[in-house]
């Protein structure tokens, strides 16, 4: 088993869907990623930043899934990081209503002493400089690091971005961010591009239409499970990282075929996450759902044809 | 091996393309379901009509496919259905530039005599009542009827329409046209609903996104190949279908089971059509080719996690 660092927003969100509207509840891209590596068990820091408005109550929520909250910085006198967007009716688009980075703004990732040999890191959507910090502070090359950001850091922090994307193993991005990295339409072709710019694995998430991995000229495709309901897709890609790693970090195998696993993992956990609001979903997974789940992810892509 | 009827346009196309254009080409939804159920080697009839402007080389060219063309009516003093449509750069969606029905308009299908006992009917796109005339001809019910639909029946056919649903096994339709159909944007939520209406099975067809399969309370997803550029996607649902209805005709077994794998043949052979212009891919497809397509098909969906 592998030790995981995590860096990413800890955060409050409130969130409007066509089912339903929430106060400022528990979110962020580290706590969603630590959330679903609990599910694996696996020692795992989260660094990040809250002001002292953030209740003890969420910071012991992490602790008791044996998440190490000392690189979790509190700025007493500072508030805590909030966003809150409104999702429109078909739930794959959505506007930004409040965007308050509080003390996210001069955030300084400090990572904690006895996790700077840590096999695995998460490097979750943050300032490009911000993760790059993180990477600069492990004293042995990670085995594996994996990297997520999104469209705004190519459009006002490119080259930092471009920099720190060169020194990781896997890059998480989604369909169109991964089109404007590239300036490429084929999924395919802007993989290829971005395995040219540094990471030997391309993750590209499709929302309901699933994930992609791509390594060399091999291609996997995990669906999106099916469901009744997207209730609230806020921290799916999170959390689809956050299985991602857990499970990586868990099995120590970084090949190819394992990563096929590992994106399973996270299409499963992320199936869970956007059934209620926020963390509530992937708080309390128990290992039988968990894998329930996993069998409806078999019958959904297994077939039988006999090739010779 | 089954006998497969189909019904469909035989039809003129001349499309447009961020690739390049092309003069009026063979096209229209029989002639690429007939293409792609040639594969199969299974006894097909094509029922349809066509102008005396119809080349013979067209006519000679599904022949020379073992495509029975018996069915096929030439109107001598008629001209042929003619399509032309320009698509946009993503490729996804298209201007429809001109229709012409021409003897279309008029059409009465006529099953020949020896295909009235056919195991397995495949409606090509059509009005819904030339649909229900090719079934009304039928003497011994088909073991397994398929139809495929379009939004421009649901607007201005839509009874017709669901009385010709209410008589099919199978359905396959896009994921827009399942949602107005059924007023519910869950796929999985559709699906149920359009089980209640007739179809016992529920393909809905996602582009490139791939192709999802419904039966009760299962469901089976099929990904598009990843491709470095899809050229013109002309035909790919009608590949698709013919892929599907010739696999299940040759093998016998309606089953769900082989019907997950009849949908992956349709998503191989569909992943060839959209290479080149029209049927100019599809027209010679060597058992090598989709074989090794298939191979890449196992590696896009198969994985190893066990489960006990």
């Amino acid at each position: 088993m592998s030790k995981l660092v995590i860096v990413g927003t800890v955060a409050f969100d409130a969130i409007e869907t066509p089912f339903g509207k929430t106060d400022k509840i528990l979110g962020g891209a580290a706590t969603f990623i630590g959330l679903a590596a609990s599910y694996f068990n696996v020692d795992t820091a989260a660094v990040s930043v809250v002001g002292g408005d953030f209740p003890q109550e969420y910071l012991d929520l992490l602790s008791n899934k044996n998440i190490d909250i000392s690189g979790i910085e509190i700025v007493k006198d500072g508030k805590t990081f909030f966003w809150s967007g409104r999702y429109h009716n078909d739930m794959n688009s959505r506007d930004t209503l409040i965007t308050e980075l509080n003390t996210l703004a001069d955030f300084k990732p400090v990572v904690p002493e006895n996790y700077k040999d840590a096999e695995v890191v998460m490097l979750g959507n943050l300032h490009p400089l911000v993760q790059t910090s993180v990477l600069d502070q492990m004293e042995t090359k990670p085995k594996l690091a994996i990297l997520d950001t999104m469209n705004f850091w190519m459009d006002c922090a490119l080259d930092d971005l471009l920099n720190v994307i060169k020194r990781v193993d896997v890059i998480t991005i989604n369909d169109e961010e991964a089109r404007q990295l590239t300036g490429e339409y084929s999924l395919l072709v802007a993989a290829e591009k971005i395995q040219t710019m540094g990471p030997k694995y391309v993750v590209i998430k499709k929302g309901e239409h699933g994930a992609l991995l791509f390594h060399k000229d091999q291609a996997f495709y995990a669906p999106a499970l099916p469901l009744k309901a997207v209730f609230d897709p806020t921290g799916a890609g999170d959390t689809f990282a956050g299985g991602f790693a857990g499970f990586l970090a868990k099995s120590n195998d970084f090949s190819y075929e394992n990563m096929k696993n590992a994106v399973i993992f996270g299409s499963t956990l992320a199936s869970f996450c956007v059934e209620k609001f926020g963390t509530e979903r992937t708080q309390n997974l128990s290992n039988q759902e968990v894998h329930q789940r996993l069998l409806q992810f078999k019958d959904l892509t297994q077939f039988d044809i006999e090739l010779a």
